[in-house]
C-alpha cells in the first residue's frame, strides 16, 4: 500500500521507522510518504495561516496551499483524500477493515483552529480518532495509518496475531500470561499448564465473554451468543 | 504537569519535541520523561517477553519487568498508573478535561500480543482510544497525551482556543474562513467581512448546531438547545 501523508510536520512521521510499521516498510509492504504543506504555499514568506475572517482566536490554515498539495499528491498517486478532522466518521476497526484493502490513500493533517471550509472541496471523506481534541491532525493520523497498516498481509508474523484478538470479532481478549509460572505469589491459572487444549479452548472464550460483559456491556449486548457460549455461561463456576 | 511513560520504544516519544507540546516541555508547564521497561529485565538476554501459557499465536509481554518499572516510577514520580488497553474506559474530551488537573501521571504502554494478567495489580486504571486495534500502547498513549497536555492552563497561547472547538460545550466547531476572500471563484459568506459582530456570532452559532445535526446527530440529540438556538434554527433561511 501506498500512504501519501500531507502535514506541517513531517518530521513527526519518523515514527513509523520504529516497530512493525518500520518493518513493513523496509519490505516494501508499505510506503509512507509524507510532504510538507508548506512546500505549496505561494506566499513569499511561507506562511500556510492567516487570521479568520469575522474575528476569533487561532489562526486557520489557508485553502491555497492544502488544495495545490492535495492535487499535486492525487496527481501523481491517486488514492483516496482522507482530512482528519473532527467532523468525520470515527475510526473504528471496521474501517480499518475496510481501508486496508485501498491500494493508495492520501491523509491531510490540519492544524491551528481549524482549515479554511473550502477546502473541503477536495477532500473525499473526513475522519475522526473519537470525541477529543488534537493539537493537530497529525496525532489522529499516527494511530490510524498504524491500525490499517498491521492489517495488511505481510506485515504481522502470523495472521492468527489479528484474529484472536480485541475487537476481532466483537469480543475482548481472553487473559495471557507468560512465564515465569510463579510471581511475588501470583500464580498461572491451573488450566493453562494442563496442557488439555479443549479445556484452554473454553477457558479462553469464557474469559473473553466475562470480560466484556464487565467492561464493556455495550459490546457484550451487540454480541450473538452462540449455544457453547450461553453453555459456558451458565456452567462458569464449573470452568473459572 | 509530570507525565512518566513506560514503553518499549522511548524513541518514539520524541514526537512530543515538535508542536505545540514541545513549546510546553521548553516553558517548562509540561515534563514528559519515557522509560525503558527493557532496562528493568532481570533476564540476562534483556528479554521482555516469552511465549504464552496455554499455547497460541503471538508474545505476551511479562510481569516482572513492567511491576518492577511501574513500581520504580510510582515511588519515585507518583501518579496514577494508566495502562493503554482494548478493557480500558473510552477516552474522550471530559476524560482530558478531569485528567489535565492531575499533578502527576504514569503510562503504560503494552506491546505484542498482550501483557501477563498479573501486571493488572499494579495499575491503576485501563484506558483505550477507540474500538481498533494498534501496534502498540504507544500510538494510543501519544494523541491521548497530546489531549490532555494541550488543555493545561499555559500550553495555548490563549483560552479562547479551547473554549470555541469542537466537542467543548458538545457543539462540532463552525466553518473557518482566511484570506484570499475568493479562492477559484470560491467566495468567503458575506456575513463574514460584513463586521456586524451579531449577525456573525448568530451565523456562526447556526452553523455549529446544523453541521453537528448533519454529521453527528448522536451528539445533537443530547444537546439542551437555548431559546436562540431553537429560533436560530427555525429562521435558518434568512441568515444562511
Amino acid at each position: 500500500m501506498k500512504i501519501d501523508i500531507l502535514t506541517l510536520f513531517p518530521e513527526m512521521f519518523e515514527i513509523f521507522n520504529y516497530s512493525m510499521i518500520g518493518k513493513a516498510i523496509e519490505k516494501n509492504i508499505v510506503n509512507i510518504t509524507s510532504h510538507n504543506i508548506r512546500d505549496y504555499t505561494i506566499d513569499k514568506h511561507k506562511k500556510v495561516d492567516d487570521s479568520p475572517y469575522g474575528g476569533g482566536a487561532g489562526m486557520v490554515m489557508q485553502v491555497q496551499p492544502l488544495a495545490d498539495s492535495i492535487r499535486d499528491v492525487k496527481l501523481r498517486n491517486g488514492g483516496k483524500v482522507i482530512f482528519l478532522g473532527p467532523r468525520g466518521i470515527t475510526f473504528t476497526q471496521n474501517v480499518a477493515k475496510e481501508l486496508c484493502k485501498e491500494k493508495e490513500l492520501i491523509f491531510v493533517c490540519g492544524h491551528y483552529e481549524g482549515i479554511d471550509e473550502r477546502t473541503y472541496e477536495y477532500i473525499d471523506m473526513e475522519m475522526s480518532l473519537g470525541d477529543f481534541v488534537l493539537t493537530g491532525g497529525e496525532m489522529a493520523c499516527i494511530p490510524i495509518v498504524d491500525s490499517i497498516c498491521r492489517l495488511i498481509p505481510g506485515v504481522l508474523s502470523c495472521t492468527e496475531s489479528y484474529t484472536e484478538e480485541s475487537f476481532y470479532d466483537g469480543v475482548l481478549e481472553y487473559p495471557h500470561y507468560t512465564r515465569p509460572e510463579c510471581f511475588e505469589d501470583k500464580k498461572v491459572p491451573e488450566v493453562l499448564i494442563s496442557g488439555h487444549h479443549e479445556n484452554i479452548r473454553k477457558w479462553r472464550r469464557l474469559q473473553s465473554l466475562l470480560i466484556t460483559r464487565e467492561k464493556r456491556q455495550d459490546l457484550f449486548q451487540k454480541l450473538k451468543l452462540t449455544k457453547e457460549d450461553k453453555k459456558l455461561l451458565s456452567d462458569k463456576h464449573k470452568i473459572e
